[in-house]
């Protein structure tokens, strides 16, 4: 059989970022060479960032875009890296619009695209065919799809090359491919992380590789984009469905893997709608320019990532998702609020692991309400954490608004909750800090916040982290210190006591919640699983409990709307995962 | 030639309020009976309200939709109205979902329909083919397309019968029920108000009609849905591109006309795909049970509104926008800040003329920079407006927080517009006002607010309105005023003097930018035309400003994403019709 080598970049790439973007590309095509590998594959829009949203509409944007795939082509060339073929993903165009509309807004004028670069030049390339436009993905609104398909021939394989959802319509490019009787298939994609997404992934890559006794090389991005957080995890698969390799997630990574694929027997003639193309290549694997022929020739060590835990890996997406937030953006540093309670903990610990304790800066804001106890943990987390660490008293700033205007009750509560908004935001103002925003989930889902108080801010790091789940991180990221032996970064009483906004005399969340493990099961009947009132009642949930949470629900859509952005972690995050009115009367 | 009488009953639904629509929808069943009509068609989706959004993929949402439709036919038939043929639009399912995803996420459950009742049942449905998917439209993403052709036969006459979208695509199925020799062509729609849409829309009813030679009838719903504004504007135009009726914008209403459509020619073998039902119906138009036949016979009054004059027909959609938010949303009243200028000024009018004056909150919130000619010009405005007015000076609340935090600059200029944030939501507490947000578009585009300060609010009237265009709509009110002998609203100052934040002293907006002539043109080309920086710096414009301009915009991003809602009424606004990364580098 023949020998391909396959290096599979996983990349991070930034939105819009065409010169920083190539770069990344070439150093991994670099370390693909040095490793004798014969293909570079990077992820679906590695070289323009994902997603572009409607910056597709935008011809400037599209020219750019299109302009830069020749241009690395020829930074290849020039580099020495020339004979390794590379294939990249990018947004191509503007071609004429895909349909006339009812108003005058632009419509589709870009494709998604993967171009095979080899010797300084595009040598192929292939428009991918199905367009997600569920979830978090708009890519109907903005792509023409694709209807050609591509099959590359190297050494004597027939390789194909689809792009993401390609891969997941059952009779769709897939098939066709396969059946016209390709070895390897490769398949680019920007695939967003969510939690347990890996039992649906990795299954799907080894249905197609054993279905077809094919090998698939799947390549993800990695890295942060606004609400989402692509992890990476690229992995190769044989016909049998084993592992060849994974690259771990959430981290840059150069995955190399030695394939065996089955030699092409097709003649030259092809299905309808098939472009083959074939590349020059030397006939064994890996010539490099920069290392001896003996790197190809040894065999490689097998490159397999271990998958983390659940909550390791979840802890670690939400890691990455402010870093990159923080850094694609060119914040210093991040200023929050700390309430010595369990959610601004555990943001404060995401931030520290982020992007260092001394680039974040907690605040405690004592109300009259706020116990020693909440005072003392805040300055325990700040102590544990090594962050930088004010306290700003608010009685002074609330009671002349609360006397001018006569407030009381949550009028008056409110306007706690705002002046410690006004004080980060002003610290932002003088020092350039992204201030976090830390409510959870389960608090975004109810409305128990207070807009433009602590729903103040820039990122919100747990928002698609419900309260029960909030607990559990914290608990795991205090085990996994002590596993290493280090200080645990949350105090445990923050952990332990009774959850409460502090924002008058003696109160928990309790007073107005149903409790939080009722609570977060009731949301995810309602939200994630789409169930009406009636459905959740015949589950056998008392009806009152359910329609007050449901009501609270549905009245707090408006201050999603307002709210900030943070990664989304799950199959059901509020933002352009789920779009409601904010005018509707309910129904079922 | 058959004459028939069609009403066409533009109501203004409420997303989710299945009987509240139907109750609407049965009070225009019995003004068309009363007026003789054949047949009454109201507007896609008026059962449920539109956009439904993700509702769609409720599934106890569509059965309660589902379950309207039949509902409603039977209560036509309780009240009477049973003889009528009742066209109207719904979503319907839960389908088998249309597709497999890449997460866990639901796919599309509903389909877009117009159901035709008579005689207390469904007597057919059509199934929208055309999903539009752009701009603000999401249906690709909910809606599972049809694939049928609906042509009804009603007193010899072959009626086809479409939904919105269809009609725009060339070749599409309005091409195919027409060559299927159809007489006259049934439109419902929802398609939302954009000002200049009548130059686009009565245009192509005009072409398909004329180009047919066919009689077509457009039924538009009306009302304020979030940010969109549907604007009526019902319209039935003849082969010859005469319009026989048209209904006003802006207001429910049920236009009746009488339509005589070439007879049908063909026999009952129809084009593949093509349902034919035949309706039994007297054959004389009109026999209403509640009034005599004379009514009938008789011929009707031509009823043709006049299209209002362009600001006119503006200022009216912003009234119907903010209207149907406060009314859909049960709030007793509004409330904004008054300072003097003309943005809060025009907000003050058109919340007067949405809700009354009684139910408008105007409070003034002077700092030490405050000119007394603002101060006087906000309590001049309430006064001629007639609403309740209030002051609340900020000094004392600004100052402890300035002391304690030590602040200067930008830093300490948002504590004061956040202090008049935390002022108009502390009386929204306690009343329960609808706070307004008085941003207009221009200062959204640039980011020239305080987020949390004066961008605080539930809704926004003038967000897709760019500065110029206040100026102009402020000068319209107060001549529309003139010519009635009222009172014009707005202070001539607040419409003449520079405008001004007033948060340092002596401030005008052009110390920080380009005047608002340049900046509006330069917004228009780089958001509504998405040009690039260097598309527009080629059309001759400072290259320094355009970048400045450009870079504001780029910048301001996050801040809108968590602004208010406000009426769409250009073919670009700010929101879901425009979406962009938050995180990314400019290109082009």
């Amino acid at each position: 059989m023949p020998r391909l080598r396959l290096a599979l970049g996983q990349t991070n790439p930034i939105v819009g970022d065409f010169e920083g973007n190539a770069r990344r590309i070439v150093a991994a095509a670099r370390e693909a060479q040095a490793a004798g590998a014969d293909l570079l594959m990077v992820g679906e829009m590695a070289l323009s960032g994902y997603p572009i949203e409607d910056l597709a509409s935008q011809p400037s944007f599209l020219r750019a875009a299109t302009a830069a795939v020749p241009e690395l082509a020829a930074e290849l060339e020039r580099e020495g890296l020339g004979d390794l073929v590379v294939i990249v993903g990018h947004p191509d165009g503007p071609h004429e619009p895909r349909t006339l509309g009812t108003s005058n807004a632009p419509t589709a004028i870009a494709q998604n695209c993967a171009s095979v670069l080899q010797h300084g030049a595009v040598a192929a390339r292939y428009v991918k065919h199905h367009l997600p436009n569920y979830s978090v993905f708009d890519e109907y609104r903005i792509f023409i799809p694709g209807d050609e398909l591509l099959v590359l021939r190297l050494k004597g394989v027939d390789v194909a090359l689809i792009i993401c959802e390609d891969l997941w319509r059952d009779g769709g490019p897939v098939a066709r491919v396969l059946d016209a009787g390709a070895g390897l298939l490769l398949v680019i994609n920007a695939s967003p992380y969510e939690r347990d997404k890996d039992e649906v992934r990795l299954p799907l890559v080894t249905r197609r590789a054993t279905e077809n006794d094919t090998i698939v090389a799947y390549v993800n991005i990695v890295g942060g984009q606004d609400d989402l957080v692509f992890d990476g995890d690229s992995v190769v698969v044989d016909g049998a469905g084993a592992i060849l390799g994974r690259a771990p997630q959430f981290e840059e990574h150069v995955l190399v893997v030695d394939v065996e694929p089955a030699a092409a027997d097709q003649p030259d003639e092809w299905l309808e709608g098939v472009t083959r193309i074939s590349l020059d290549m030397p006939s064994e694997p890996g010539t490099p320019a920069a290392s001896p022929a003996a790197v190809a020739a040894s065999p490689l060590p097998a490159d397999i990532a271990v998958p983390r835990d659940d909550l390791e890996e979840l802890w670690n997406a939400l890691v990455l998702g402010l870093r990159d937030y923080v850094e694609k953006n060119g914040f210093p540093s991040v200023i929050l609020g700390l309430s010595g309670g369990i959610d601004s903990s555990v943001c404060a610990a995401l931030a520290a692991d982020a992007i260092g304790a001394d680039r974040v800066y907690g605040v405690s804001m004592p109300s009259r309400y706020s116990s020693e106890g909440s005072k003392d943990d805040a300055a325990d987390l700040a102590e544990r954490i090594g962050l930088h660490y004010d306290v700003e008293p608010i009685l002074d700033l609330v009671q002349p608004i609360e006397e001018q205007l006569a407030l009381h009750g949550t009028a008056a509560e409110n306007v706690q909750a705002r002046i410690r908004g006004i004080i980060l935001f002003a610290f932002s103002n003088t020092s350039g800090h992204l201030v976090l925003t830390t409510g959870n989930k389960t608090e975004l889902a109810v409305g128990y916040s207070t807009i433009y108080g602590d729903s103040a801010g820039g990122f919100a790091p747990i928002k698609d982290v419900p309260k029960m789940l909030v607990w559990e991180l914290a608990r795991w990221r205090n085990a996994f210190a002590e596993s290493r032996g280090e200080t645990p970064p949350i105090p445990v009483n923050s952990i332990e006591k009774p959850p409460s906004a502090e924002l008058r005399p003696d109160q928990t969340d309790q007073d107005t919640l149903p409790p939080y493990e009722l609570l977060d099961e009731l949301l995810e009947l309602y939200i994630t699983q789409r169930l009406g009132r009636e459905d959740i009642i015949a589950r056998g949930f008392d009806r009152a409990t359910v329609e007050f949470v449901a009501k609270l629900v549905d009245r707090a859509e408006w201050k999603r709307r307002q709210g900030a952005i943070g990664p989304k972690i799950s199959g059901m995050a509020f933002g352009r995962d789920r779009r409601l009115p904010i005018t509707s009367r309910p129904a079922g």
